[in-house]
């Protein structure tokens, strides 16, 4: 490519940006290094200058000012957040609270829904799907005798039958991006009268999920990617209205009790979406996830969902001519409406040129054994961003720069 | 009692203020409004100034800066605050983490004891036990069909046989503050071939504990009380070393996976303490039970435990002086090293009288149906603040002000 071309390249990314709607809300969020391309928001999401705020008022003023008599807001938060998140992801008030982690919460309302269907004796999941869903689901299989049926995408449908207690799936495919079809995976499993489970945490505030207009049963989500809430705040589960009092969860602790402060004798789970809930409830975590479901919500998901879909054409456009005859493919759907707000390139070397792009101060993620995961946030990530980035991966497998890493990928994010 | 006897009173609690050697430990912590008596710090403690330094740093520079390269210190924060804890607790290294909720953590390793005695069908407990203690247990012995025995204090030995599987108790009475006897009980279930899992909140931080030296089995506990980690923060949990490997908790998920970002098939427990964690554990809270748990070692338990039962003294001397005159009895046990870190009184009207000891800028905690708890946390409760709280008490219960609030007592703290 000659300086002409080079320059045509960065013109366009920056007109791009200039049409951008959304481009003012990345002076909502902090940036302390603007020479740090950062692309993975959908591992750790940026912090919103509003939520540094609250978080900060919380410590010194709430918790330092007003000690216990805090809770008098605290309490609320979760349920709070979630009515906000349920404008997010399509479902009524009072669906969405705030709670644990998507690991307890999965296990939850799993446990729930097999206990509602005692008869039926399968999981069915996908093979691909996020380690976590999978080992929950196998404990709870072992734990009852169950069988747990890990099958290919494309068998899902098939793998349903009246034997089926419940499909548990993740809507976005955590390495590829790939957008599950929930609506029509849904409707499968309720044609053979089981319940479906959607891990939502690679969708939740960047795509439309449409809960209520699928009629999900059941979901659960983090945080602190594309919404915002920071390193392990709580993350949220949804359960349908009409399912909320014939489940019951199996971790019965006080948030969930009717009248908790009576610490009367029997649990009485209390009638709503709060019976969902186990133990007290992270406060500063939950103050994060609140702020981010608001600026979220404030952005709005569709324009939210344009952005992602934009930005990831434009990351596949620079990779397929740059990248592609460097050894690289596109390991995400080509088409915009599979695709969530990331694009996975495949390369043998992916772990090695993921060390050596950070060093170049692009901020990827790594997905075993050969992804390079760059995560498209549309709340912050610029068109120029995705042009600084994929440039300085271009140049730095060019210069062979990458073969100066080791091998060896044991890391830890 | 005359101006004479007041100012005597007033000079001796001064007195015990210049003698107590934990005295410079209350310019560790945020207090912002001088004139209010804290004593809640049972319920939640107070704000220390270096965690509040922590926060902001962890919020503004390693989230906000750092974003996911963050992980590098987050992840092992939870293992850092176990071993101080561990510490604090007299157990081992490696027998203490940070995960989740106090209810979740309970049901995780109370789950965890049930599988590995299946044949045993009996849980025992304390008729008085905290609710979320109670009702946590209800639903495993609903799950699993066992019976749930919950006997008077008095009883608690004498329930024990061969058919017990668990003894499930808490250190520290809620209430009363009476302290269990955790040795004995411990040896008593080990004797009929039960296991025992400890509640420790009400004394972790506080009293001594020695989980090692009485050889005890499982124990689970809260940080925001005695260990001030603030609202919500992350719950410890400690399982001997011996029992880690033989036991397994039911939610698999990846934080208690080996080698967790190899992401593989199965799952796998990590060996050692780290398999009972479930999801991403919280890390602004975790950062703070981290903080609070080197502050509290700092102190040293002896020294704590030492002026706990000072205050506590001092407290119920004032309310026979005081207090039993109009009508408080001390439901707290007169023997120190019977009682923990708070006095409980016992009135009629305590919620009327709580209410308006609230807008006298002292802040206790009421517990139903009749009891003022007052939380005497030794790092920064004076004594001096026992004497302004309690004549504070004596001075509007002797004016009745308390009769102009109203009797109900549906509150949310």
């Amino acid at each position: 490519m000659n300086f002409r071309e080079a320059a045509d390249q960065l013109n366009r990314a920056e007109q791009l940006d200039r049409a951008d709607p959304l481009a003012p809300f990345r002076d909502r969020f902090v940036v302390t290094d603007p020479q740090t391309i950062y692309l993975d928001g959908n591992s750790l999401g940026r912090l919103p200058l509003s939520t540094r705020e609250r978080l900060h008022r919380a410590v010194d003023e709430e918790w330092g000012g007003e000690l216990v008599r805090g809770w008098a807001h605290w309490l609320d938060i979760g349920r709070a957040a979630g009515d906000v998140l349920a404008g997010i992801l399509g479902a009524h008030q009072g669906e969405v609270v705030l709670a644990d982690s998507t690991s307890v919460n999965l296990y939850k309302l799993a446990s729930a829904a097999l206990d509602a269907v005692p008869h039926r004796r399968v999981i069915v999941t996908e093979e691909q799907n996020f380690p976590t869903d999978r080992y929950v689901l196998q404990g709870l299989a072992a734990a009852r005798g169950l069988q747990l049926r890990a099958v290919p995408n494309v068998d899902l449908a098939a793998a349903l039958d009246d034997g089926t207690a419940l499909l548990c799936l993740s809507h976005v495919d955590f390495r590829t991006g790939a957008v599950a079809d929930l609506p029509g995976l849904t409707a499968a499993a309720h044609r053979v009268g089981a319940m479906v489970l959607w891990d939502l945490c690679h969708s939740a505030g960047v795509l439309p999920v449409g809960l209520a207009g699928a009629a999900v049963d059941l979901a659960v989500g983090c945080t602190y990617k594309h919404l915002h809430a920071g390193p392990g705040a709580p993350a949220f589960l949804y359960v349908r209205r009409d399912l909320q009092d014939r489940l019951r969860q199996p971790i019965w602790g006080w948030f969930g009790q009717a009248d908790q402060f009576a610490m009367g004798e029997a649990y009485h789970p209390v009638p709503g979406i709060e019976r969902f809930l186990a133990g007290t409830p992270g406060v500063l975590g939950g103050y994060a996830a609140w702020e981010g479901a608001r600026l979220t919500a404030e952005a709005g998901v569709p324009a939210i969902a344009a952005k992602a879909r934009a930005l990831g054409r434009y990351a596949i456009e620079l990779s397929d001519a740059w990248l592609a005859p460097l050894g690289f493919s596109v390991a995400s759907p080509r088409a915009d409406h599979r695709r969530g707000a990331q694009v996975a390139l495949r390369h043998p070397e992916a772990w090695r040129v993921c060390q050596a792009l950070l060093d170049q101060r692009v901020v990827p993620d790594f997905r075993t054994p050969d992804l390079l995961r760059l995560g498209l946030a549309p709340l912050y990530t610029r068109f120029v961003d995705v042009h600084t980035g994929l440039s300085r991966l271009r140049d730095l497998v060019l210069a062979g720069r990458h073969l100066d890493y080791p091998e060896a990928h044991a890391r830890v994010t």
